[in-house]
């Protein structure tokens, strides 16, 4: 094969670099997991197709991966029977006959199919995360892969408001480390539900709430366009046009919406999932005030990503100085393992967006300066006698935890040099006949050109020159 | 869906307890792969097919996961025309018809295609780690499974015995951190090209090492029967005799070798590939000796192992103290690129078997005790008011690294003490309202039952309670 070798779209290989910036990424957001109790978990990259299909909607099936029975799936196949009537075939019914199994397209159903399988075996309150690549057979375009990662935190098997308050910290302490200013903001499900009561429509509360998330991107008015054109009445358009008009604190958002949903809005309509979700959003915020965030964090009455899918709160995090869109995002779900055969399984989670996050401390210039050296010290190779002489100070070296490399080959030393310097190795020790003769090794920085020598055995000396602290 | 959801077979879940221990592993060999220069790259779960076909034998091929092509990949193909004689489907034909992309077989065939594809962007000598899945669609059982993964290290562009003597280092380093005593044995290809050359039968090595590969398990009276079947005269069945008959130290046995690769054995032929071989293997036990590695090397002249792959050094690992069969191996390859357009780039590498690890560490109990317990402190819910009191106290121990959990519900007690016990958390705080009157916070070591109150902003003393060192 002479052609030079190819990776299939939408997927990528990670270099020594990127992945140094992707595990600083990723050993970040777990740090913070693990500080408040959450552990790990992994689930196979391939789940039966039973269990997959159906969970995404149409468009979803669709895009997810199937894997092709091993041995021989064709024999036996009537494919006559899986034409059309004009003569293609029905690719859905086919493809299910000739494949089982499919590649996970989120952590989120392989989640609920984990904790109905393994429920006898779990400790509820169950605290997980799991960081794992995801697949979509999507048309692959920037920022936009068919292989990525996602990084998801979640507790299932408790109601309490303090869960939610544990995923706002996180997110505060998770992008106080990587250095990004955010603004996390939070709405509830059931509020939305209490405003498409209000307006007299509760069977609207989907239209109701796509047109105003365009709120920020379109306007006032033509949200309301939209929602009139949906078939509201008038005083369903004043009440819409009430809420979103609502300005002040959250706590004064809080209260108005209060009085709205206790029946003084244009309707006159009470809304008993409105004041729920009300009372969930009081405790939360009452919480994250006690416990000091720095994030600032606000209610968003327009909120609604994953509506059919989320039941109490609903979060979402921007960057402040860098357009990407959302770079982290969740809410509770009420009945996530319900499609498995466990109902009443109430739990919250959030993911965290590593390619956009990624991006984001790109844009920004925001990655640690020293993620390029993974190597402190090279010994340059002066020959084979030279070389026999370092390698125990190497060895001790490591010992003491300094990762140190002997160039392999005894090549001239601007070659060694150019090493050095395409690895950002930021040491260079040039040992030589001279210096094994008298028992010394000598090191020199390269960032300040600085050198020194020292006593073979001095590796007290050598690692304060390295600038590493014992 | 009533029925309890499963997964494919031959994949896994891993729990929370199974993944602290298996990051245990990968975090061990990785730190010591860091402590050597080398680092991470990552390539995509899939690859082109026409990337895998080929590389892995006739088996090989059948034993990769195909990735059916998405949209529609029937409509257009002629179904007929993938007929065999006796009416079944030419499988391998059609499912290239279907799928252009196959999982990952192993990270050696992945990690040549990205050589070759990056060449331009890569600082050569290139020492990179790549830990990632790998899916073969094996018969499942015991041990064998169709998701694993796969731990590599790998040296490329360069020729030189201190890369295979890093790659000794390492073992010695990985398996010391692990505390598995282990034997490293070693041999080189072209030693058993020399073998086969002093036996007048170039062409036999094949033969001649397969045999020899079973001296441990059938004897050496069935590994010459099996020679003398393959048609190797009295002469070549002397010399083979004579090989496996040497004893003494790794420098007796090499001068024996020498020796008889020098024209002093039955045949009398003279081998030069036999001698280069013997080369090799002095310089590397020469450097082995000088850098001084713990764990036993031996010279192994009947390991064999990766026969068509290997062209220079070849390594194998195994427990001392539990039976699994080899737990690390590899050697030198010097044409792994080749195959995708990039000759004479030579490369020498290592795998770990991460689940024979596991199932060593397992068996023997070698698991750090302190694996269990992701959460160090565990706070009781004792209502409300008394979470808003400890909230403060739980976020500055995070701020200095404490993991700790306040749990979300306030149940009775016994449940919130069954769940400490559970997850094994060491410490638990039942901080109630008389304590929060008093300004302090109590603290239960549930190990020993002593406990003791602080003010709550004594950090310090909690830190030392808690027995961790600021």
């Amino acid at each position: 094969m002479a052609n030079k070798p190819s990776i299939p779209k939408g997927m990528r290989d990670f270099s020594q670099q990127e992945m140094a910036e992707r595990n600083y990424i990723f050993d970040t957001i777990k740090s913070v997991f693990r500080l408040y109790g959450y552990s790990q978990i992994e689930t196979p990259s391939m789940e039966n197709l039973s269990t997959l299909l159906g969970k995404y909607g149409d468009e979803g099936d669709k895009l997810l991966f199937r894997v092709l029975n091993s041995g021989d799936p064709f024999t036996g196949v009537d494919f006559e029977g899986f034409r059309t009537e004009d003569g293609s075939y029905n690719a859905a019914r086919l493809s299910k006959e000739l494949c089982d199994k499919g590649l996970r397209y989120d952590l989120t159903v392989p989640f609920a199919r984990y904790v109905v399988q393994h429920q006898n075996e779990i400790s509820f309150p169950f605290k997980r995360f799991q960081i794992q690549p995801v697949w979509r057979a999507d048309r692959p375009q920037k920022g936009r892969y068919r292989e990525f990662c996602q990084c998801d935190v979640d507790v299932i098997g408790s109601k309490s408001q303090l869960n939610e308050l544990e995923l706002v910290q996180i997110v505060d302490k998770v992008f106080g480390l990587l250095d990004i200013r955010v603004a996390l903001k939070i709405n509830n499900r059931k509020v939305l539900t209490g405003l498409a009561e209000i307006c007299g429509a509760p069977d609207k509360v989907v239209d109701i709430t796509v047109a105003i998330d365009k709120l920020d991107k379109i306007g006032l008015d033509a949200v309301l366009d939209e929602i009139r054109g949906k078939g509201l009445s008038g005083s369903a358009i004043a009440v819409v046009e009430q809420i979103l008009g609502l300005s002040g604190t959250v706590e004064e958002k809080l209260a108005s919406m209060r009085s709205l949903f206790g029946g003084a809005s244009a309707s006159g309509i009470v809304s008993e999932n409105g004041l729920r979700g009300l009372d969930e959003l009081d405790e939360l915020f009452g919480l994250i005030a006690a416990a000091g965030v720095s994030v600032p964090v606000d209610l968003d009455l327009s909120l609604a990503r994953g509506l059919n899918y989320y039941t109490g709160a609903i979060f979402e995090v921007k960057a402040l100085d860098w357009q990407i869109g959302s770079i982290c995002g969740g809410g509770r779900y009420d009945n996530l393992t319900g499609i498995f055969g466990l109902p009443d399984m109430s739990g919250v989670g959030i993911s965290f967006g590593a390619d956009r996050i990624y991006d984001v401390l790109k844009g920004l210039d925001k990655f640690p300066a020293d993620l390029r050296s993974a190597t402190t010290l090279l010994f340059a190779n002066m020959g084979a006698e030279e070389v026999r002489y370092v390698l125990p100070v190497a060895s001790a070296l490591r010992g003491l935890g300094v990762s140190v490399e002997i160039y392999p080959e005894s090549s001239k030393l601007k070659k060694q040099f150019d090493y050095a310097d395409r690895k950002a190795i930021p040491f260079l020790s040039i040992t030589g006949a001279d210096e094994a003769a008298a028992g010394t090794v000598q090191i020199k920085n390269l960032a300040t050109g600085g050198q020194s020598s020292f006593a073979k055995d001095d590796l007290e000396g050598i690692l304060a020159f390295l600038q590493i602290k014992k």
